[in-house]
């Protein structure tokens, strides 16, 4: 291990190579500070170069490595086992924007771009870069394709996947695949890109990228409805698709639970609604035209919504203020749940049409197996999306709930698979749910993964232990 | 070979194992009927067990396999090599649309389903399946998906890679993969879809798609506009882009020299413009709204453009029969080509950015090298995307020209790769590029394909010798 730690500091300069337990803290805790891993180092190159050439190292040394950005991942995929023999390769030193061209709408990113900045220098240019979520402020473009991020604008624009044309990847042998590519169609060979997108880095470091950006809308118009039921939210969905298309930039889905919550430990972000209702939908359109174009498409879908019955009430912003507070609600419904206490949180997805029958069936089956449980139900409805999570019942203790999560997890998920849904939507798989995807996915599957991985990297040093067992 | 063909038989029924040479000629031809390979059967399983049934007999029998849809493709990629030892494995028969989800906006779809019948399909169900291409009466969505077609649709909608959700493959080993998911999000492991989408059959055999649907278009408007230059195209793209985002569904560039051609051979077809122009953009927005919104949205685009200088005139369609025959001059194009002559092909993608230069550099190299020659140059601009073909010089002959293949595809490729960009857009590599790639391709980037291949079909038995020689 010294010779390995000594080669390392001579590759890249000693200041980037840390044994010191309280400077690497931060590269060992997951984020949301369940678990915490061991590191022999956290290791820190500034460029393809010395990533390429560490890895190298790490082949020699025969030594694991976890790529890591801003750690900011929800599944334990970019942090290490608690084994001690792997270092984190922290990308966090590659962080500039190459080049941007505005004509060929590109953008040229190293992969520890955090996104906030990524938006910014898109802005700067006067174009969008849509990939937009919670942690935008810490999380890095890296780690956002390594897990093929989601966020709250796929519906429009697509996943992290979606938003990339071009990748600079290093091997696990530490070779350096050049494939940044700013085109729209290229069809000479198999797609290595998507390959190394969602990987979580079992498969190759993502050191640079060339992302896509779009014009910017003219004017942007946010409403807030009030609706009977799902399946309401679902002709609503429907309806806007057809009316809007395109224009359709966010879509949603919040149970009148969730309202509660956020009300109860956020007073001040009460909603003006006369009643409680069962469902809400925070409704986003993003229009090239102008303002008053895009008043009129909001105004005219609520208005035929209202008519046929989908909808109950709404609240449309009439300024950029207002249309903040709306999605302040949105975002601040994890925060009140977790003000509420612990819970046990499910990111699924849905084949959009069953939504409905699923929330219903899956609600059914959840309270009939811990009575007075709270359900917590939100999420992208546009993408058939729900962040399904469970807060313990009023009478019972948090802990000895909490010890219920593997039968909890059981009924959701077995559920989202009858419902031919996925047990990850957006958070990828990383070293906690690893073994729960072997009970869904068949044999033919998980062996065509193996497959994969054991050719490109043989030794298993690439973030091993996540996303598949070896 | 006997005993194969008979087990053969016996698997699927002896009316669908033909070695009669009359009846299987059409499946050994390629579509531009260049070259003709042999095939020991043409062999027409009818269910997706059925095709794994005869890809484990061939396992057995160590048989390769070609997959074969409609046979349109462009690259050989669809018809065997003259060795006589493979089968060609004709999925025509697996033609069911097996269900349509219109409120998730999905279908799933059998690999030998017609194009065109897939789009009546979607148009039945109120909804859109953009995949257009000029072959869509006769190629299979099976065929589209294998070589990840382009087509006139990808500005708006992406490649078929960007419309679909989920495959069921047939792997090497002759097991099935059951991935026919409807969803958009699902970060689950690999990405296997987007490794066989593209893949040319050479890593299985795609038996079944779940394609995205979208909502139709209330109103669909064509111009055709005259322009001074290339870069001028540019600037009117960006302009179109920023005006009316994803409302612009078409934008295909044509230089004058195409319409020469078109109005020689076709003269009912010839164009209404005062003066010959350098270039010319076909132009195609469709509007979610109303006829009106569409007209507004068109005519405050050109106006624009026209103030600006960026066009010099305009033809707009104010029926839907004019605008079928502004792209049908579009569609002509390739007809008033062939009947010019024969031609040097290249289907090539650029950065959007540097298309200008691309062309007035590459006209110069090839016109150095061959005076004389006539360039027709024409394509989907939007998406980078150049067909960039090359008769020969009036002084020569046809035939002596096309001796000169090698040498002439070497500047126009040579030229492509210093722009970064791409020697097979749309078409792939099928048996016709498989040398050329190799000159552009790094030797990392062939590793890791022939890795992949390697590990997913040891036997090299899926379509041997297309898009990697092994």
């Amino acid at each position: 291990m010294t010779a390995f730690l000594d080669a390392c500091r001579h590759t890249i300069g000693a200041q980037y190579v840390s044994i010191d337990a309280e400077q690497n803290a931060p590269y060992l805790i997951d984020a949301r500070r369940r678990f915490t891993g061991t590191a022999c180092a956290v290791v820190k190159p500034g460029s393809t170069e010395e990533v390429a050439a560490i890895v190298r190292l790490c082949n020699q040394f025969k030594v694991p490595v976890v790529p890591q950005g801003g750690n900011t991942g929800l599944v334990l995929g970019s942090v290490p086992d608690d084994s001690g023999t792997a270092i984190v390769l922290s990308l966090t030193r590659l962080n500039q924007i190459r080049t941007i061209d505005p004509v060929n709408n590109t953008m040229t990113v190293e992969s520890g771009c955090i996104l906030h900045n990524i938006q910014q220098a898109a802005e700067g240019a006067d174009r969008l870069f849509p990939l937009s979520l919670g942690s935008e402020g810490s999380c890095t473009i890296g780690g956002n394709l390594s897990s093929n991020a989601g966020g709250t604008a796929v519906l429009r624009y697509g996943n992290a996947r979606e938003l990339c044309l071009g990748l600079e990847v290093v091997t696990p042998q530490g070779d350096i695949w050049h494939g940044l590519r700013g085109l729209r169609k290229d069809n000479t060979g198999y797609d290595l890109r998507d390959l190394y997108i969602g990987a979580e880095g079992t498969l190759g470091i993502i050191t640079a990228a060339v992302i896509k950006l779009f014009p910017q809308p003219k004017a942007t118009r946010t409403a807030l409805l009030a609706l009977r039921s799902a399946d309401d939210a679902l002709r609503l969905l429907t309806l806007a698709q057809k009316k809007c298309n395109a224009a359709l930039t966010g879509f949603e889905l919040m149970s009148g639970f969730c309202m509660t919550l956020v009300s109860r430990h956020f007073p001040q972000m009460r909603l003006s609604f006369k009643e409680a209702h069962a469902q809400y939908v925070l409704l986003e359109l993003s229009d090239s035209e102008s303002d008053e174009h895009a008043n009129t498409l909001l105004e005219n879908l609520i208005c035929d919504a209202l008519q046929q019955g989908i909808v109950q009430d709404a609240i449309i912003a009439t300024s950029i203020a207002q249309s903040k507070a709306l999605w302040t609600v949105r975002e601040h419904i994890p925060l009140a749940q977790a003000a509420e206490g612990k819970n046990i949180k499910h990111d699924v997805s849905l084949p959009i049409s069953v939504i409905g029958d699923f929330i219903s069936e899956t609600d059914r089956l959840v309270r009939e197996a811990f009575p007075g449980v709270r359900i917590v139900t939100f999420g992208h409805l546009g993408d058939g999306n729900l962040h399904y999570n469970i807060a313990h019942p009023e009478h019972d203790t948090e802990d000895s709930f909490l010890m219920q999560q593997a039968a909890i997890n059981r009924i959701v998920h077995d559920s989202v698979h009858s419902f031919d849904g996925s047990i990850s939507a957006e958070h990828g798989i990383g070293a906690l749910k690893r073994e729960e995807i072997l009970r869904y996915k068949s044999e033919i599957e998980m062996n065509l993964m193996r497959t994969i991985k054991h050719a490109l990297d043989p030794l298993n040093i690439m973030n091993p232990g996540k996303l598949i067992q070896d």
